[in-house]
């Protein structure tokens, strides 16, 4: 087995015995390695931190080793169409690792040892996207407002993140996936979970043509904790966050709050000062924590938007390159402009390997600087035109 | 006749012959006193400007002139209840001059050379006031907001100031009048004029209860340009103006203005997205504008509250003095703590003339920090228990 192949198991089995947003495994796994802390906990070493807690903490993980280690991870992803990504993988969104540096301290610092993925490529989707988060007891206005807002996010190409749970959160995958937009639903509990059950259709229709993502093992339930620990992942994998309705010191205030610690945008919209699921925003707004939208266009003043700088080519050829990565650079520049061509040739030509490719047109396409042709892709129209 | 009610007088004809916000006259009136620049024009001389277009400004003078000068204002006073009050007058409330020092320029900088009133007394009103404006298509919602919002503020003893106009307006003004509070209506004509006509049982309980004052002579008509430099007024009265709704590029976004550029308080109300009467409020909070308020709390959080400080003395018995002219302390420091005194005993123990002390005594009153007491006067309750 590889290093990396070793390392990826090692995080599956320990995201099976710790808890999301565990700070202490998270600092042994990223100081000595999944790996050396599996073996360390097989031969029931403590090494997962000093403190007082840590003998406590450590009888906590052994109690789940054993069946942890009795999951085939490999079977099980198979029976429910689930893959896990872990940090250096392609689909790896490496936003997330910013939680590390975000401010403050806690669970809600801790990036995820690992996810699981089902659905469309999680790196490209969530590349260009923002989350629209808010009230489980809504109104028809916010689940209104959700759902428009969602769709305009949606048209524009932007992919729209969520909890899938009751009011704002449905409402907002439901404008997205009404639009043929991409949506993508983090989950308190496994993947394969249906939760809440009857949005089963609702998640099962963002498998097929989004994506759901969890750092909890595939057959995970739901807990209050797991709750609480989603909303950090829902800030950290979208470029800003909108709250659509919120009651005062609700849990969409903590994403808000999450969102705010990685210095990202917020983004409130206002509602009728009648209503007492608006005061959260308008606390917010009040408090100037986040900024008035109104609509789709609003959120993208706010955000900015590497799509349209990259796509509508207003500002000349040199602007496509704007926030992307030296590997995606590498790809973008071996685009062809007329005859699309595949994956294998444009590894050859940009010097990459054929998963850095992949991962990269995966940024591109979602970008709208690249497009499919034929059997495989070229340079996106508007950035052909203005070359 | 003395000086000043030479002056008094001057400036009744000259607002007769000027329309408000003329800066012209302003200027002339400023630099050289009412009765020179009336003696300039009974001659037929200009001197009101050297500009190009003076000559055609003092033609328009002159077309006045004859019917100005035929009116006895104080007849007319008589016949209408309705009293002059000019800059120097106890009654006049002092923050209109800063419309001469606010930024920008043209007639909306421009104090008005005289006032009419009817009601109560105007600066013990305008002391503490608040302005509550928006749409005259205000919805439901719009009115139901302005009402609960004039009727907190006025509970907790502010002056709601508004324009007697439909929608917000009006919701204002019975909103402050159902709780028994003091509200000023700031016309766009004479205030013995009724307009809106069907606005006529409200203004008339207006002028019983509260205050009615314009800058225009008794008799006058409403035109365009007079609602519009109403609007300054409106603005220039009270510590900060709160727009509750207003459709984009409105009326309303031009009072808010005005404060803006006095340096006053601008605060919105934000209401549902979907409701184009909430957009102009939206735009206000979205750029920064205005603060966002959803009550009389709110407000009275971004206004600070001199009543509260004098009131309350939670901090002491000094804290009452701020924010108080000389004259005024001069009056607060003369108050008995036990047993009212009058006026009389009053301006001797102060070392004030009559006028002084009476229009100190409103200052003071509306400020919460004296009260009557058997026919005279003196320190407020909650003034006394902390001194």
């Amino acid at each position: 087995m590889t290093g990396v192949a070793e390392e990826r198991q090692a995080r599956a089995v320990l995201a099976r015995v710790a808890e999301p947003g565990d700070p202490a495994m998270f600092a042994a796994v990223s100081a000595h390695g999944a790996p050396a802390i599996l073996a360390g906990l097989r031969g029931g070493d403590a090494c997962v931190g000093s403190d007082p807690g840590s003998s406590r903490r450590v009888a906590g993980y052994l109690s789940r080793l054993p069946a942890a280690l009795a999951e085939d991870p490999h079977a099980e992803a198979d029976r429910c169409g689930v893959r896990l990504v872990c940090p250096g993988d392609p689909e790896w969104p490496t936003q997330l690792d910013q939680l590390a540096a975000s401010e403050g301290s806690g669970p809600a610092r801790v990036p995820p040892l690992a996810l699981w993925v089902h659905g469309g490529d999680l790196r490209a989707a969530a590349v260009r996207s923002i989350s629209v988060i808010g009230a489980r007891a809504a109104t028809g206005y916010g689940e209104q407002v959700a759902a428009d807002l969602a769709a305009g996010l949606a048209a524009a190409g932007w992919t729209v993140v969520s909890g899938a749970a009751y009011g704002v959160d449905a409402a907002a995958h439901r404008g997205a996936l009404a639009v043929g937009g991409t949506t993508v639903a983090v989950l308190p509990c496994g993947v394969d979970v249906r939760y809440p059950r009857s949005h089963a259709r609702l998640i099962d229709r963002i498998a097929a043509e989004g994506t759901l993502v969890s750092e909890l093992p595939p057959g995970r339930a739901v807990t209050r904790s797991r709750l609480l620990q989603r909303n950090r992942l829902v800030a950290a994998l979208s470029r800003g966050t909108v709250v659509v309705e919120a009651a005062v010191r609700s849990g969409t205030a903590s994403t808000a709050g999450h969102a705010a610690a990685l210095h990202r945008p917020v983004m409130a919209v206002p509602g009728p000062v009648t209503s007492a699921l608006s005061v959260g925003c308008h606390e917010l707004l009040r408090h100037g924590r986040a900024v008035l939208v109104t609509d789709a266009g609003d959120v993208l003043d706010v955000v900015g938007d590497l799509g349209a700088d990259a796509a509508a080519g207003r500002r000349g050829p040199e602007r496509p390159a704007d926030g992307l990565t030296p590997r995606d650079l590498r790809v973008l520049d071996a685009l062809p402009v007329r005859q699309g061509v595949g994956v294998t040739r444009l590894a050859r030509t940009a010097g990459l390997g054929l998963d850095e490719v992949r991962a990269g047109l995966g940024v591109l396409l979602a970008a709208g600087a690249a497009e499919r042709h034929g059997e495989g892709y070229r340079l996106a129209a508007a950035l052909r035109s203005s070359s």
